[in-house]
């Protein structure tokens, strides 16, 4: 199954006007579709893969594009040390830094397409490698007719549980009058756009981005979610948002009400102060991102469950190898989630039902989004806020090529190459 | 790839007099060859595996058998439960308990084959379980033409450095006149065993399995193969025989000579007031054989390295994730070996290639086994003490059908259903 053509399609779809503790999402999400197109005896077949649409990383993707033809599908051990080279600038012996990759390969300058990226090799690497191991795993799984969910060592769940994820947000975005789901700005707000959201997708779990307003506000939104929903587990997640004495006073005020409470504080020594001071579990995508960073939390106490992201941890084998980590260690397993499609919720849903020590419902944007989904209805959907793992071979779903254009056009008249919520917020509110 | 047949083949092969701590190896190995005959387009492919040949768990691979056929060999989670249920006794709701096994399937009372099998279900599952997936990714690997280690995540390494096993040994076999290999029950027996290892193979590591002699004896060993190999990393194994006064007594005498030392003592309490008293860094088999008993060890500091074994950790992919645990908590990473053959050999290459925190050379028992190999020569040879990856589709190796119908002979001819060191040694000196 050999590597004909890595095709990258940058996109932005519709979102949102959604409140974070960095400002507020921009209409539109930029992200990209992977194809990666391969031959192999009886035809060739197709894997696809989605990541974010930042600039560099399409140009990281770009530049892989140019070498990785003739590359087996199948030798994800090789593709991923040809990112690494790549992305540490060393492959071949050729010099292949931040800057140089613009120059050579497009014969653009630094600059003429946003700032270079900034090297971090070994975390570029996993971000940019986990887009390719996921169309990698598709293609597999479409050559020999199985769900990519058995190439993970098989499934422990039929549907994965998500959690509806609840954002503040404003009524629309400034100047195109409300959206579908209107202002949630105060409790009232929040429990209304979780009746909704609850009510159509079933949802048993509920987590509330945080960080936005006063934590007064923010727990007293926590505490109409409990009254509304009193068998729904919860969750809120101030994106470090908060000071140690505020953490500290908020999780006095929520005790038995959470779930958990998700980086409440930044930094392991903030986050092991606030551990020691609760019996919430205290959860992290920000003060455990990698392998490494497991030891130095575990020796605080720091957290007590870890989410991951395929997207973030190396692709789908090192999310499902996560849960072995959080077993053996002692903690829980949850999944992160970004704003994305479909082929994204597919490659969650095959790495959730393949991973054992997973416990928590996992985090989805994909409400906010799915209006303008670039997979072919039918494959995905919810049922009592779980996706079933699709059938299909692969990943299970097929791509729009209709929305896809759309989509690749709407990116095209943005002129816009990051994401960058905060701008955004400046621009209407300074 | 639908299973037609899980064909399990006890076979027993010549094994030297080599002396551990429960006793000594008797002059034959009992083991199993699987065979996982498998349907699909284009025809069918059949995945090797090799296990322990206990009656126990050939008790449960017939049993499995008898309900394999018509699964796919891709679902390796319905294949896991499968296992685990009927391990369990609680497949279908029907009783399969220890009991129950044999008047069900064979019509046999129990007793007529052995002792019932203790039931440990999450351990023995495993270890059963273990052999069917080397099977399934064998075949899946055969289906698709590439090698297991791509289906692992794909190789970091080219080729597996393995360590020379070195044993106290009898001249032979009582009875039998002196082997090829003759007696090694002193320091210059043990050195002159490491010369003809390391001549013949190129091992760079080296290893005495100790708690057969005295320790002073045993350290004198490693002082004499410290003297006549400089440059190689060494490792004890005294298999925890040791008491914890000697145990303390010897790290004084060994401090700065080894690599690491094995299992001293049993247990993770024994274990870390070891760990405490000396800069060697310990290496364990026995105090953390599942993701539970890695945290307890890890609390009280009780070990440095982590010996995997696919055979026992539950299959390839769960070796690997093992690589990402040990570098999680900080831990190396090497690995364990029983007696075996070449398909084993051949799945510990592949696991070995795919992980990435495996930085010590694997232990294997090969030398001392592979005159009597039951897959045809070429695929598997040794340089440098290292073993290529094999580059034949799925783990590269093929059956010799004579060698396997001779050996399945021999295993009927013993009449016997148990390893057992401790009785073969009694029975030669009581």
């Amino acid at each position: 199954m050999i590597i004909s053509e890595l095709r990258v399609t940058p996109i932005a779809f519709r979102d949102p006007p959604l409140l974070n503790a960095d400002g507020v999402h921009e209409p539109h999400v930029l992200r990209a579709v992977i194809e990666l197109v391969t031959d192999g005896p009886g035809g060739g077949v197709t894997g696809l893969g989605e990541c974010t649409g930042h600039a560099w990383q399409l140009d990281w993707l770009e530049l892989i594009a140019t070498r990785i033809r003739g590359m087996s599908a199948y030798d994800t051990g090789a593709l991923a040390r040809l990112v690494s080279e790549l992305l540490a600038g060393r492959a071949d012996g050729v010099d292949y830094g931040p800057d140089a990759n613009w120059r050579r390969w497009s014969g653009r300058t630094p600059g003429s397409r946003g700032p270079a990226p900034v090297p971090a090799p070994a975390f570029d690497a996993m971000r940019v490698y986990s887009a390719i191991e996921v169309a990698c795993l598709d293609a597999q799984g479409r050559r020999a007719g199985v769900p990519v969910v058995d190439l993970l060592g098989g499934r422990v769940r039929d549907a994965v549980p998500y959690a509806g994820y609840l954002f503040y947000k404003w009524a629309g975005h400034p100047g195109s009058g409300d959206d579908e789901w209107g202002a949630a700005l105060d409790p009232d707000g929040i429990v209304a756009q979780a009746e909704r959201m609850v009510d159509h997708y079933g949802f048993r779990s509920l987590k509330l981005k945080g960080g936005v307003f006063p934590p007064d506000e923010e727990i007293a939104a926590v505490r109409a979610l409990r009254a509304a929903f009193p068998g729904l587990p919860l969750r809120i997640d101030p994106n470090a948002a908060w000071t140690l004495t505020t953490a500290l006073a908020a999780v006095r005020e929520l005790e038995g009400v959470l779930e958990y409470l998700e980086d409440p504080v930044a930094g392991v020594d903030d986050m092991a102060a606030v551990a020691a001071a609760t019996s919430i579990p205290l959860a992290t995508n920000m003060c455990v991102t990698s392998l490494e960073g497991v030891r130095p939390a575990l020796e605080r106490d720091a957290v007590r469950i870890v989410l991951g992201d395929h997207h973030i941890w190396g692709g789908l084998r090192a999310s499902v190898a996560l849960g072995d980590v959080c077993r053996a260690v002692g903690w829980g397993l949850s999944m992160h989630s970004n704003s994305h499609l479909g082929i994204s919720l597919a490659a969650m849903t095959h790495a959730a039902a393949a991973t054992p020590g997973l416990g928590h419902a996992c985090d989805t944007h994909y409400p906010w989004n799915a209006a303008e989904d670039v997979v072919l209805p039918g494959a995905l959907s919810f049922q009592d806020g779980s996706v079933r793992v699709p059938d299909g071979p692969g990943l299970g779903v097929q791509l729009d090529r209709t929305v896809l254009d759309r989509l690749h056009a709407t990116y095209l008249s943005l002129g816009r190459e990051h994401r960058d919520d905060k701008a955004y917020r400046r621009s209407v509110t300074p």
